[in-house]
């Protein structure tokens, strides 16, 4: 007999549902359009954290996964995944202890990125130390401004420096598209002027008589932009994407065009403690459940502020009430519609502004299908 | 012999320090500052989620604790703590649930805030249905706009119709003071207003015949002012004071007068990771680490923005560096002096805008002194 599923509103709250449905229609849309292209598709997990979602991506016809750092890369082995990239650069022994371990699984196929040779050069003897040569991405400054190697010289440079390193192998280039201008057309540009960079680094090195094989670029705003360019045959040297924030979406990728509200898989179900006051109602999760992202870097924005008050999330079903303030275990959710109250016990489920710190707060979402508990996905970090 | 204390610099990145002196001098003048007053002292656990430093509030003469939500009371119970105040209002099978787990442990006193006759309803329910009376708060709405019944006539009209109810018990009347003006006068004038507006509360409630023996107040900017009133004799109904903050510190509260920025006892250890750009160093610690809270609310202030960007955190003797920007995983330390530049793997204590996000965001935070690890103080939630 099947085992009994419980409706989800029966849950104890705050807790984080991820609609199933919604999850999965975004893992096969970003795997056709990148299988579309011609190109991998490489998603980068930090939205999720889970070796599960992680599972059904690569099932999806994903080649392997993204993490940011290298200690996440340790569960997401453990959780069974074979093929994995760290994408920020790292330095020091503590991390390089980390890689150490990494490496001596054999089956575990790692791939690192640098900017920098001394990186490298830790990198290197760790990989001499197990008897490995470390497949290395250079990371190359393409306007992200956090992490990166300016393109021209200064890459050629680094690369025939990371040439004469004896226990890592230069196998290509790596560029995060961040900073668009938040329209369509702002998000089309920038994957055109990140790609045309990438593919002219390619060529270059490969003329200087580097041999590299890869080159990956993506963001999850531009993740379709660069798919159509790729399509249409602009870009043959391109060989992998890898956004990542699209396959769960919130509101800073929204705001950014990496998901539509609508695509949105993941929610806070919360509830009402208290009415009292005419203008709000207190609910049960504060910051210690989104977070405290407030997206004050799009401040400028119209419709930004309701009040004076910044947006901590997007209410579903129910665009008259504004979730204007957080305090660490409750929030407040003021009536822009004094005519619409809340009730006492009311449930809301609430879209956070980023996804990705609500899942790093929690040590499991809640997977939901047509109302009732399907699975419990747990955050592997 | 005694087991080998390990220097904290050897700890991997990113990890959660206290240092331990400021903790325990902090501590001792919460402590003295109340008894000074001759007012029972009930801190606010949320700030470090550790029954290990409630247990040290009390050993140095806390009353008890107070936590936010009826959840948070069970690992204060479990952790040994024998008399908690919840603070906030709830509602609803699930939360009573708890509450009727929290009952049926003879030696726990439990107390709870309530500002609706339907809060009390559920919890008078649960107190017949294990046998006890439950005592009961009823919270004033003085101004912080949040839960809270209007003083006056409602308050009166809500405790009549506590006091038929047949499980709890009204013992009192509480309120938390917050919106104060940010300046030490503005601090002064709410503690001043607050305990005024309590204390005719609770005259008028014995007037009327409704005997209430506790005045609970409290926040941790207000505290000070409020134990010198209290200790000048105006407010002698005022029973029991609730600051919560200040044990740890943070700037969020720093800039509300809660601490100083000295007092500061929770800091972030971070390395750098990457220095290949000449206007920033890359940390790694980003906002799955410190949250994401920019303190949004105080935008107006001078000195707010550095370059259009606000502040992460205050980084350890080094006024010099703006922790600007926040990735997931990693983030930018913007360099205010270009002569003064950071160098890779070097480390960095941040003292973040909200310690007590911080601290939900980990599992254990190192208790440190005179450079060595002297304790893991697990954050039991």
């Amino acid at each position: 007999m099947a085992k009994q599923k419980i409706p989800y509103s029966t849950l104890d709250t705050p807790v984080v549902l991820v609609d199933m449905d919604k999850l999965e229609t975004n893992i096969r849309e970003m795997s056709q359009l990148a299988a579309e292209a011609g190109v991998k598709l490489r998603p980068h997990t930090k939205v999720h954290e889970s070796a599960l979602i992680a599972r059904m991506q690569i099932e999806a016809g994903a080649c392997g996964i993204e993490v940011g750092s290298v200690d996440q890369a340790e569960p997401m082995g453990e959780g069974g995944i074979d093929d994995i990239l760290i994408a920020h650069p790292f330095y020091g022994e503590h991390k390089l202890a980390t890689l150490k371990r990494l490496l001596n699984k054999p089956e575990l196929k790692v791939t690192v990125v640098i900017d920098m040779v001394e990186q490298a050069e830790g990198i290197s003897q760790v990989g001499q130390a197990v008897g490995r040569k470390v497949p290395v991405l250079l990371k190359i400054e393409t306007g992200g401004n956090r992490y990166g190697v300016l393109p021209g010289k200064p890459t050629l440079n680094l690369a025939k420096k990371l040439d004469q390193l004896p226990g890592i192998e230069l196998i290509g280039i790596y560029a995060h598209e961040s900073g668009a201008e938040s329209t369509e057309e702002g998000v089309a540009k920038m994957a055109l002027e990140v790609a045309t960079i990438m593919a002219e680094t390619a060529r270059m090195l490969k003329r200087e008589g580097i041999m590299i094989e890869h080159v990956s670029v993506g963001a999850s705003p531009t993740f379709p932009a660069t798919c159509r360019y790729i399509k249409e045959g602009k870009f043959p040297e391109i060989t992998e994407v890898h956004p990542g924030g699209r396959v769960i979406g919130d509101i800073l990728y929204m705001r950014a065009f990496g998901n539509t509200r609508e695509a949105c898989a993941l929610t806070v179900l919360t509830a009402v403690m208290g009415t009292s006051h005419p203008g709000h109602a207190i609910i049960d999760a504060g910051w210690k459940t989104f977070g405290a992202e407030s997206l004050i870097d799009h401040r400028e924005m119209p419709g930004f502020f309701w009040n004076g008050r910044p947006s901590y999330g997007s209410i579903q079903s129910r665009p008259d009430l504004w979730l204007g303030r957080l305090a660490a275990e409750s929030a407040w959710v003021y009536y822009t519609d004094p005519k619409k109250k809340l009730s006492l016990g009311e449930r809301l489920e609430i879209v956070p502004n980023t996804a990705n710190l609500v899942v790093n707060i929690h040590d499991k979402l809640y997977g939901v299908r047509n109302g009732e508990v399907e699975r419990v996905i747990p955050v592997t970090g």
